[in-house]
């Protein structure tokens, strides 16, 4: 068999145990957080059939999703004509049945369909898992990568936005990231404007538009705008809403002025004041609320309030989460009148920020607490039993596996960060002694051999 | 968009929380073992370069592995020449670079000669990660499961054997699995038995009848030898190792006596007989050993003690995990001499038995303590107020979302197994009261408003 040099593929990763300690920190901070709301977790197949995937991303996410080879005989049928044609996803699809999760939201929604009747609703339900994107890898940025999400279905009730946004205040307070944004907009807000500017048809284009005001600026907003044929008026009428100034109360009441006669605004209005008096009454640890008249979140399922977590200000990044009210998602897989709320967490970036701001406990990458040195077999059974009955304890101890010269077996010790070791040779059994080691401070002391199980276990 | 029945591939399965919350319980358990003996995680990424995989598991391995289709124009470069002539491996491999993971041991071996200038020797990790087989769906079977493997490489140690037998006893014992039966054999007594028949040359054959005989019976054993010319003599000499009977030390004598003038076998036994008696003079909780010269294990890696771990007397069902000692599995990515010792559990088996014997606490799958009932708004936020900083306290509860009817709310905390619902409607707000149901005994009690959370956060 060849050598083959070991390597991943582009855009995926390893990773090693002191990353995974940390990932692991900040998943059980989430866990807690979904937990103590009442969530339970589900998990879906990392594979889904073509047709629960495809078309629901778009076109652009279609071309994201990595699809899997038929096995077998199954190639056969390659459908070539479409090859020659150029036609390439009908080519690809005759030789792929199934595809890759490219998010939790649709598995979700398929789930929801599948289960309608097992489930009991309102269906409370988080879940932490990989997704995978067939994108251009770069800096940061991943092809397998965890999402975390977390929906209430079921009912519509604005106490589910009150709680979404109290959920990331615990989560981020916990994690001791303070100072967190998080920008709040409603949908019938947006369709209310687009109305007010007469231009109701066009609402995707619009909040197309708008949702790229905050990394384009106003002008090229404006240009795009025009591009896709607003009139002059509707833009003139649009531009106060694109500057508002003020606490959210003052930029609200502007909105809710200036869309005094248009019905879907105020209800959006109504409902956004109640979720934010609500919030008000609360004690906010670790977020700030803002609205945001031109937030728009691309996704174009929501309905309700949507939201977007922004990191501490001087942090250089997107988004660290976001979310919205949906009224229709499930509607695709055939079950119909099931509104829901969810949020979600970008696990990578929330990640990357605490490693930012130094937020990640320096004691996590510690797991075995002492080294018995290796001596040779007569001592090393010895040894061993000891080691057994500790852990039998639930003490994390190691025996250094030969009798290696003891400068090899230190140096495993303190590449491993073991704070302590135990040199317990045939010398030391004869004495009925033992000597430990503090590898950080280096001094030594000696115990009777009878004490070992006590004085190992009461070790700091 | 049109409407898609919601459905999952076949072989692969949603998890609904009530079996996550066991699948935790396990893998908990798993994690406390492996953690305890210094074993640190790792990860690597589900998709690999095909090269690490193609060809590291025979052809039926090969026709298993899940190839990810490339994308976009790629797809373009089919070679099409290749399945005009039915060469269907190549035609497939024309069209895609990656593949799923297929088991956990050779990306660990990628990992290992990849990273081999930062880890620290003897490398202890475990890992715990889906692995994906496109193989014919059946009952409890899936083309997506979890491995769980801890592996320690760069040393050869027998001192890792038996570590590896007492792991195995420690999570079987806390689980409660108790009489799990443990296996032993080792690939040079293998070896010199297949220099005792004259038939070294072929050892992979013989060892790959072998491994079929508990499943077969002699009968069927010596037919295949036989198809696949060991000659009559050869057959002869082996039938005594075949029917051995007696403890594990008198099978062991026996073999010894026979191989006495056999080098390699002698090696064998010695390294046998050192980890048995050092086995030996620890307490086994949960599992028993014995010696079984006729295991063979397929996996031609193995050069060392081999062993396999089957469930309970009167439990139908193959191996819960296995494992043993390999010399060259790093060669494969340029690493030698890299001697290593592995064992795996079978989490989905295990996972089974556990069921079968009801061996999963029954309180796995509470979660919300107490569900606050919602009598309309004014009451629910005075509720909601109160659930937030029980929340703070780490008390999981919640509100029922909406003013439904309150059989429905009631209906709803029974489902969901919540323990507890709180009445605190207009009425009790006036009266500065709130009323706590027990949902199983069904019985009621008044308390005073302002001990709200200290009512609650007693409850049992």
């Amino acid at each position: 068999m060849s050598i083959v040099k070991p390597s991943t593929p582009k855009g995926t990763r390893d990773l090693s145990h002191a990353v995974l300690a940390k990932r692991n920190y900040l998943k059980a901070h989430l866990i807690s957080a979904f937990e103590n709301y009442g969530f339970q977790s589900i998990e879906t197949p990392s594979i889904e059939r073509s047709e629960t995937l495809l078309g629901k991303y778009g076109d652009e996410g279609d071309r994201l999703i990595f699809k899997i080879l038929n096995s077998g005989d199954k190639v056969k049928n390659a459908d070539l004509e479409a090859l020659r044609n150029g036609e390439l996803s009908k080519f690809t699809n005759s030789l792929s049945q199934k595809a890759l999760r490219y998010d939790l939201t649709v598995p979700f929604a398929r789930y929801v369909a599948q289960y309608q009747n097992d489930i009991q609703f309102p269906f409370r339900r988080y879940q932490m898992q990989t997704v995978w994107r067939a994108e251009r890898p770069q800096h940061g940025r991943f092809q397998e990568f965890l999402q975390c999400d977390a929906d209430v279905v079921g009912e519509r009730s604005l106490w589910q936005e009150v709680e979404g946004v109290l959920l990331y205040d615990r989560v981020f307070s916990r994690l001791k990231l303070k100072e967190v944004k998080i920008n709040l907009n409603h949908r019938k807000i947006l369709a209310g404007i687009a109305q007010y500017i007469g231009a109701e048809s066009q609402l995707i284009d619009f909040t197309v538009a708008l949702d790229k005001l905050s990394k384009v600026g106003i002008d090229r907003v404006v240009n795009e705008l025009e591009s896709k044929d607003f009139s002059a008026d509707a833009i003139q009428r649009l531009k106060p809403f694109l500057s508002l100034e003020g606490d959210f109360e003052t930029q609200l009441g502007v909105v809710s002025k200036s869309l005094k006669y248009i019905n879907i605004a105020q209800q959006g209005i109504d409902e956004l004041r109640f979720i934010y008096n609500e919030l008000n009454k609360q004690y906010l640890n670790a977020v700030s609320l803002t609205f945001d008249v031109t937030l728009a979140r691309g996704l174009n399922y929501y309905t309700g309030l949507i939201l977007e977590v922004m990191p501490p200000k001087g942090i250089k990044m997107g988004s660290l989460g976001g979310g919205g009210r949906y009224d229709n998602l499930t509607d695709l897989f055939g079950l119909k009148n099931t509104s829901g709320f969810g949020i979600s967490f970008g696990f990578d970036r929330i990640f990357m920020v605490l490693e930012e701001l130094d937020l990640f406990p320096n004691t996590l990458n510690n797991n075995t607490k002492v080294l018995f040195l290796n001596f040779g077999d007569e001592s090393a059974s010895f040894c061993f039993d000891k080691l057994t009955k500790l852990r039998d304890q639930d003490f994390p101890c190691e025996l250094y596996p030969t009798p290696a010269k003891l400068k090899k077996q230190m140096n495993y010790a303190n590449q491993r960060s073991i704070p302590y070791v135990v040199m317990l040779g045939s010398d030391e059994l004869q004495k009925e002694i033992f000597v430990i080691k503090n590898m950080s401070t280096g001094t030594q002391s000696e115990h009777a051999i009878w004490q070992i199980s006590k004085v190992l276990l009461e070790l700091d």
